[in-house]
């Protein structure tokens, strides 16, 4: 049996900020927080669900601002290191640079998986501000093994501590995420992370695979709250990991306690693998598109569900929105979801 | 790419029912049928939870009788094999028998994993009926291998049709399903099955990690209604498996349909991972002492979730709910659930 102890992050209180359209009041955080610091959680992530300054227009608006909610958090957590995350285009090194005044120890800082290069000034300045620094390759499913290689060596040249292969969409299955993690792990000499989302249900059995592989940070969530599908189920992934040989710092009472008495009262909608979640996962697609593709599908009398398969063939990637329309205008000429299915 | 042509058994209507207490009506499996026939599903199983006979004082009255519901169904699938449950003891050769008169075509005769014996005669009588006949090992997880593959011999030697391999606890994780599922498939010439329970959160995960290891027949639901944490999610399941490269019969779209607009609305509550779920699979316990252990545990003033941790240690199986009363009395008398887990 494996004996290996691994670092869990949870990000109820980040990813989990989709769940409930980024409302949870500092208040919420501070207690869902404390309960997650009791139960042993390494690395507590928390702010609007796409980072700091995510709260916009285009991403909704947050209940409150980035420095409520780290000054709630910090004020309570005891143990843990406090982590924000920064999408460089959303959010500034000036935000960094608050949330770390703040008291948040750690930064994820994310791109795309192709464009790790932008991360380059985030990390640094991360790293400048005494911050544990994560890489966070997101969309991890669109590129090949020694696409992401390329990518994790320049996240770790700029001094990330870490680097995750990020399953944004939830479309990897157990044998890409091995295949990914163990060609990391070859190949940079910092540990490698592992994010799941839960949308074609293996969540738990990709992070399992992922673990199989060597890799040393885990991500989940309590009750499993997280965009689309949601996250790995912190709770039932400790128990998972614990049953498979694994050691983390947590006391699985605890976090079953704080998901069940703590976070699941505060829930406005379960978090389920729906028709539209399944969709995200299958073809491949961010789940922000759904709401563009729900709005063409309305305009051009088309399946919502065709025209996120259609975007996940096509590769569409954030920042092309505008290509959204275009696809439903198209399909609205041919194809219905089961011929594209 | 694996190109197995895998035959696919939904349970919406027979393990599904346990998340409604049983209550479909039968209308409502008639409707949910026909949207699983034309999704192209093999075998739709149906009637109580508990399978034929299964309503009762102790395992809870189903809305209608065994008759009622499969008349309902087998009244408007054209295409798929309608399976009935028996579990020895429970129901008889006689409820089978009326099962096959009203047109079902296939039956799962279900044993602890270490009593195949008591399947013998209702294995034979199902074969004499014409039914396409699975021998369902519960419980899987409690023995190794080589037990499995002795018992699984003896279901082949009745005559089964396929065997399985059921994880009624959901308490397998992806590497106790590969030694179970070859194992058996060297072991015996019949097609060898898998049934999963998502209480670890692997219920996608596991079968997929039967399928990597032969196995021809895998199980779901619509939704992934079922006892303790539900099944695979029959939707969800065929997206993966559809992505990992297996054929199946089903189309996509139209299970997706039936899930979210027939299925969907007849649910009552969201299969989601309680904490009860979650230490039912944690501990490898059944699904249906959870209600003793509560009743228990409020007499004896002990946390039911460290009742059922328990049970699992001392590997106490259905039939021995007694000693459901002596554990409660002795954790009052010295743990609480943290020091268990």
């Amino acid at each position: 049996m494996t004996q290996q102890r691994i670092t869990i992050t949870d990000s109820t209180l980040r990813d989990g900020m989709h769940t409930v359209s980024h409302q949870f009041t500092p208040n919420d955080m501070a207690e869902i927080a404390s309960a997650l610091d009791q139960a042993g959680v390494d690395i507590i992530e928390i702010g609007h669900g796409d980072g700091l300054a995510g709260a916009s227009y285009q991403y909704g608006f947050s209940q409150a601002a980035d420095e409520d909610y780290v000054r709630a958090v910090c004020n309570v957590v005891k143990q843990a290191k406090v982590a924000v995350l920064l999408l460089p285009g959303i959010g500034t090194k000036r935000d960094l640079q608050i949330a770390a005044d703040l008291g948040a120890r750690a930064a994820r800082i994310a791109t795309h998986v192709t464009e790790a290069d932008i991360s380059e000034q985030h990390i640094k300045v991360s790293k400048d501000l005494g911050l544990f620094t994560v890489g966070f390759l997101m969309m991890a499913h669109m590129e090949e093994p020694n696409k992401l290689v390329e990518q994790a060596k320049k996240m770790e040249s700029y001094g990330a501590d870490v680097v995750y292969v990020t399953d944004s969409a939830g479309a990897l299955l157990p044998d890409g995420v091995r295949a990914r993690v163990s060609a990391l792990r070859e190949a940079v000499s910092i540990p490698v992370g592992f994010h799941a989302h839960n949308n074609l249900g293996v969540a738990v059995g990709n992070t399992l695979a992922a673990l199989s592989e060597g890799a040393g940070y885990v991500d989940g969530s309590l009750r499993g709250m997280g965009a689309g599908a949601g996250n790995a189920q912190t709770e039932v992934m400790v128990a998972a990991l614990h049953k498979a040989g694994f050691q983390t710092g947590t006391d699985l009472a605890k976090l079953i306690h704080a998901a069940e008495d703590v976070v699941a009262p505060k829930m406005t909608r379960p978090q389920i693998i729906d028709s539209v979640a399944l969709i995200l996962g299958y073809a491949g697609v961010y789940s922000s598109f759904f709401l563009h593709a729900k709005r063409a599908a309305e305009r051009f009398g088309v399946d919502p569900l065709a025209i996120l398969v259609e975007l996940g063939k096509q590769r569409i990637v954030g920042g092309q929105e505008d290509q959204i329309i275009d696809v439903a205008y198209e399909l609205s000429k041919k194809e219905r979801v089961g011929a594209l299915l």
